[in-house]
């Protein structure tokens, strides 16, 4: 089958890949409904991580199981199902605490930007449907295998109350899926940082209160004047830079939290200072298939249309002009369908 | 009057020093009970932090009212009162938020290893019992000043849970009293790490389950062999090393989270690291006015008994020798009475 593998930064290629099978008695294979870029796909496409060998490319995913492994029991041929792109078998310790993204056997799912993906442990990572969904909830189904799972998770981290005062930086996918997790848990006030006027539209529509264009010092400043000079609650880092999460930390209030989901590249703190700050700082991987049933949920209820976050839809065969464009920032995120 | 001036490293003098007075019509002047040496008293008798001009020691206290400023309120002359280390306001949004400890108002209490001592914003720092409590209870009450309420803080910010699992580490005086706080809020198994027989056998009588006397990566392993593996949910860093905190942060299970209450010296942490460690890190200076009422109950209730942290007592007078014996670890913690 044809699949997509990156060679070197900014060589994603469509290209002939072996068929996956079973290698494992607790394996599924899946034909994906639809598939997607992600926001990490661009750090080693633009070389900000090492690309030492061909990498198959893809994390996120939904679709009908083509095949089960002699040991998987909770998911069968021809069911639809969502996944989370952290592999996770839902019965270790860290599992059931609900950290699946720490599971003792944690993988990270490759390979799902093609018509066929492998994915291990299916009884602990997949999630089925009742019945087949219909095709226009595809898109959203998708988004909660990653990215609202991931703004949701950065949402939980960052402890988000109802009626309470949010901030997301980032404008992002993953931050306008936080904007929407924040929404749904009833924050009285979210501030969206953001420049593109694009995603300010989207964030409005998601559900946020505010607009704060500046970034940094001014950024901050005027976040503190929107909040009487106190700061938000709870804090949403959805970027993983030095200058966004030194923002995040800036917007929070003493006693406030942050919550990380962008992986740091090149942030270090001192000791002292985040000390002095007092305030909670949660990130990592995330769990999202401990929020996945009640994601899907929403998004069989219709509840939210987290797949409006999809502002440009390519063939399979065309992933490449995908990647091209969320990096030029002409899309925000790149569905894929075959 | 006699008070305690730091001059230089190791040159601690218990000298003249001009009688404390109302400067502000919310000041209070109070004749102290009972006053003690901190661990942070250490960082600048060991050099470790500058002392470029004398220093008044001293920020843990309780006493008799002497005399109020014009606009206090709440307290009058002749009670008994306990105040935080931290001066407060109690009005500000952060007080309200219950972080008293990053005060619009803040300062750090200074010069109460005296006889009088004064008390800005007294109002808002000091809290008054009922009627003069017994004298068997003063070194008690002493210790919810700081050390009981930023034990008690460390277990709060590590989400000290019922019948969960907790590790702390620095059997100093405030990791003793974050023992004795996770116990009253009802941890499972709490095991402190340390060293020294006293020390433990005091962590026993406060509280403690399992003593692990191993360090660094040693005691990591000894604490995962006692939790299958696993890791504890909350642990107190008590003491503010580069070495402790990361022996508290690979104690701690994925998702569960780190209380740091030693200001940090020389530490540093990498943003993706603490990310893929994904552990809640929560920290600061005490907001032990939040606590106090509650604390001050407890002891008045006799239902805990944080006084015997104090294993050696001298007259204010010898407070030099009460330096030299914390200071060479022949002492928990010196109370010092006039």
């Amino acid at each position: 089958m044809l699949g997509t593998v990156l060679h070197a930064p900014r060589d994603v290629r469509f290209e002939e890949v072996p068929e996956p099978t079973i290698v494992h008695p607790t394996d599924a294979i899946i034909r994906l409904s639809a598939t997607c870029i992600c926001g990490s796909d661009l750090w080693p496409y633009r070389g900000l991580n090492d690309v030492t060998s061909p990498m198959a490319m893809g994390h996120e995913y939904c679709g009908i199981v083509e095949e089960v492994g002699s040991a998987v029991t909770t998911v069968r041929r021809g069911q639809f199902v969502v996944g989370s792109f952290v592999i996770s078998d839902n019965t270790c310790p860290h599992c059931r605490f609900g950290f699946q993204s720490s599971c003792e056997q944690r993988e990270f799912m490759t390979g799902a930007q093609a018509p066929l993906a492998r994915v291990p442990f299916a009884d602990g990572t997949l999630v089925a449907t009742a019945e087949l969904p219909p095709d226009d909830l595809i898109p959203s189904l998708l988004a909660t295998s990653d990215v609202l799972g991931t703004g949701w998770y950065a949402a939980n981290a960052a402890r988000v109350q109802p009626d309470s005062t949010v901030v997301v930086v980032g404008d992002g996918a993953v931050g306008l899926m936080g904007v929407l997790a924040a929404k749904q848990i009833g924050a009285g006030r979210i501030i969206a940082m953001s420049r593109h006027k694009t995603r300010q539209d989207l964030a409005l529509e998601f559900g946020a209160t505010d607009i704060v264009s500046e970034r940094g010092d001014a950024g901050v400043a005027q976040v503190k004047r929107l909040t009487s000079g106190v700061g938000a609650e709870s804090v949403l880092e959805c970027v993983g830079m030095k200058e966004s999460m030194f923002q995040a930390l800036n917007c929070a209030r003493p006693g406030g939290s942050i919550g990380y989901v962008g992986v740091p590249h090149g942030v270090e703190f001192n000791g002292e200072q985040l000390f002095f700050a007092q305030k909670s700082m949660m990130g990592g991987p995330a769990p999202v298939r401990r929020f996945l049933p009640h994601l899907i949920d929403l998004v069989l209820q219709r509840k939210i249309n987290p797949g409006k976050v999809f502002d440009l839809q390519l063939p399979l065969a065309d992933v490449a002009e995908g990647y091209r464009a969320m990096d030029e920032r002409r899309a925000i995120k790149t569905l894929l369908r075959s």
